[in-house]
């Protein structure tokens, strides 16, 4: 029964997809515009629905069943509503992602070939119990014209309601169905079972979350799975900046993921570098753990082998002291997760050594790891992050929602001509324009 | 034990990885120098060798196991292993695919972020039974800077093992172990439970083995698994011009994924358009099949609904009259792969609807489907063609091998400085210019 409602969503978002694929910017961004001011006209209505939602979560809190923190990112009030209306307005403001002629080939006279960039069709996302979440994701899929399957946590079940009411009401002049809700756990199931309707999953949440979701379906995962960060404080490190680094990594917001788990020091700046670091750590309540050579310098407790990998999140530090720059690539190759690392050193060759040497989605030179983040880079609005290689790497603007599409625009080219014996050549010439449907560039 | 082997195996090709990603241009294109040297050079080695696979073949043909165009894709002789080295050495001619700064963006001053094309890492292969594609998938990847896991079909397993051997020779310079051959079936399935060490697969072959590998594997698969491809007969079309588009998008080469299966035609045109068509077709051995519609203008056989979504990839075609554009478009997103779609037509708002409607890899404008090719479109090598939307789409160059990686050049800087209250301004401002590691580009 179920199974039969998540397939006909999912054939809906299909559906509308392929229309959405065609919406010009004007028109996403008025439906962008139309949420915002649904969200804030709907705000009664949408606050009571949060309270049910809080209540019950409260009564779990006293059952032990959930925390404080839970229940905290799940409460709504007036002005985190207005955030998120304004959320809404500065993605609608971001540069149109979709339409844009990213090469242009002339393959031989009268037959160009074009690149466009496109939206990639219909995008899943299984979310966490944060209600800002699902409006922040169909925002994001609307702006770069993809059909979504939103699935948040059953603890803001009756604000995700309200809110993708809210949303389908301000957008009924967009394709029916671009946006689905699922509710039921089981409709999950089935939805990952889709991969050949639904083009990609973002899924949010704990690490341990994504990796579930990444092992159970065949669709593409965009996801990030977990941040164990490294800070190698070089021989030819500047200590004062080294310092500086090494303590805003880990203490400016230690739950992320582009926190630093492990600290690496060079042997020959450790005696020097390490009793004013710990001391630093200690007074901000950090708990340290060292390998033996760090131990012999400061005293903290000792560090086993699964500290090497391990996504602390919170105020806890592993320090390892290392020979040079090539053996804090080898421990960081071996323990990484390929998010983000840091070398601090003023001798170019080193940092030359580290940045090419790490496979990593981002190698930073004397700055904090914390700057990988898509608003710090700059990318706009953040779409996820990606430990994968393939398709996006790192914090993953609106683009990483898009695909493209070859366009040919020709004459009535025959591949004859240009095959056998007196094959004519083709002339793949690169120039500037943008796609016109139907015309050839020099017409 | 085999898989202990495979485990070791895909270890040290990580590891070769890692090392190969820093190889610079002139090192990789000796290497591939080298390779194509060492396949001249070896030409009575790696012929004696083939001559055993043959041999064998041969006998499973009698049998009747084989058939003969099997066969004949095995058998090597001098000028083709000479083809296979021009091949190997016109690869080492592309451009350099890695070490391109794709983008350049200040964050604020001093703090400069660089996004920087690298290799993928570590390319697994499962390649049908042609000697020459080992060569050419191990030329692509040495020319990415891609560790590689090669596993060809067991009827080449003499030709690949002395052709592996030849290559391996002949890169000693190159990160030991940056190909690696596997040869039994149950290490590909070993093989494709590891994907913490694999970071993209590459089926080459049938549609139905592409499905297999993409049904086995949390591996990004790059592959493509059918085309089923139209060509649309507007009722502005050039009819003259669209019956040699559509004879050469079936004739020219029917076997392959972009040859034309279904030929849609406009009611508007049809009574004018499909019986010279049909002679045509039927004269060059076409065999055919139509709806009612068409049945009723020209004697042919009756379609199934089968038909609109079967590959032939033979001389065999599907015909169908439709009404207008719209129902053509609504015909091809309902039954075709996203793979190449083609429309007649001298109206631009038909192409329009056609070109901007149609959710395919290409779709092209008055211009045969078989153009859709990596060589076709000057993309160099062609690494394959994807029917994925996600990474690459289409055919797909020696890009579609790589990934980037962000590099962040800073001097010092603290996230903290950026947050809270008094947060300082970023500047994100793009510039021109190349990555140097270490170096601000102002200094």
């Amino acid at each position: 029964m179920s199974e039969r409602d998540t397939d006909a969503q999912v054939t809906e978002a299909e559906r509308a997809a392929l229309d959405l694929a065609n919406v010009d910017e004007a028109a996403r961004n008025d439906a962008l515009q139309s949420m915002a001011d649904a969200i804030r006209a709907h705000e009664d209505e949408i606050l009571a629905a949060n309270e049910e939602d809080v209540e019950a979560a409260e009564e779990m809190l006293e059952r032990g069943e959930y925390t404080q923190a839970l229940v905290d990112r799940l409460e709504l009030d007036a002005a985190k509503l207005d955030d998120i209306a304004a959320m809404v307005e500065s993605v609608a403001e971001q540069d149109d992602p979709l339409g844009e002629t990213l090469a242009a080939r002339e393959l031989d006279e009268d037959l160009e070939l074009y690149k466009v960039a496109v939206p990639i069709g219909v995008v899943a996302t299984v979310f966490e119990s944060r209600p800002d979440a699902l409006v922040q994701i169909a925002a994001l899929a609307l702006k770069s014209g993809n059909a979504v399957i939103l699935k948040g946590g059953s603890e803001a079940s009756e604000s995700n309601r309200v809110l993708y009411d809210v949303i389908r009401e301000a957008t009924e002049d967009l394709p029916t169905g671009w946006a689905q809700l699922i509710e039921a756990r089981e409709d999950v199931d089935r939805l990952l079972e889709m991969d050949d309707k639904v083009d990609l999953v973002m899924p949010r949440g704990s690490s341990a979350f994504v990796s579930y979701i990444q092992d159970n379906t065949q669709i593409p995962v965009l996801g990030h799975t977990e941040g164990v960060c490294h800070v190698y404080v070089d021989e030819d490190a500047d200590l004062e900046m080294a310092e500086d680094v090494a303590f805003d990594a880990k203490v400016q917001y230690p739950a992320v993921c582009n926190a630093v788990e492990t600290l690496l020091v060079s042997e020959a700046v450790a005696d020097e570098f390490l009793p004013g670091m710990v001391e630093r750590y200690e007074d901000a309540g950090v708990e340290l753990r060292g390998d033996e050579a760090t131990r012999d310098i400061v005293d903290i407790d000792p560090a086993t082998e699964d500290d090497w990998d391990t996504e602390y999140g919170d105020l806890e530090l592993a320090i390892k002291v290392v020979e040079d720059v090539y053996d804090a690539v080898d421990h960081v190759n071996a323990h990484g997760s390929k998010h983000t690392e840091s070398i601090l050193t003023e001798d170019e060759d080193a940092a030359a050594v580290f940045m090419r040497g790490i496979d990593a989605a981002s190698v930073f030179h004397n700055a904090s790891t914390r700057f990988a983040d898509g608003y710090r880079y700059g990318l706009g609005a953040e779409v996820g992050i990606s430990t994968g290689k393939i398709h996006a790497r790192g914090p993953v603007g609106l683009e990483g929602l898009t695909t493209y599409k070859y366009y040919l625009e020709g004459d009535g080219q025959l591949v004859a001509t240009y095959s056998g014996e007196d094959a004519a050549p083709f002339t793949h010439e690169d120039f500037d324009a943008e796609w016109q449907p139907g015309r050839l560039s020099g017409e």
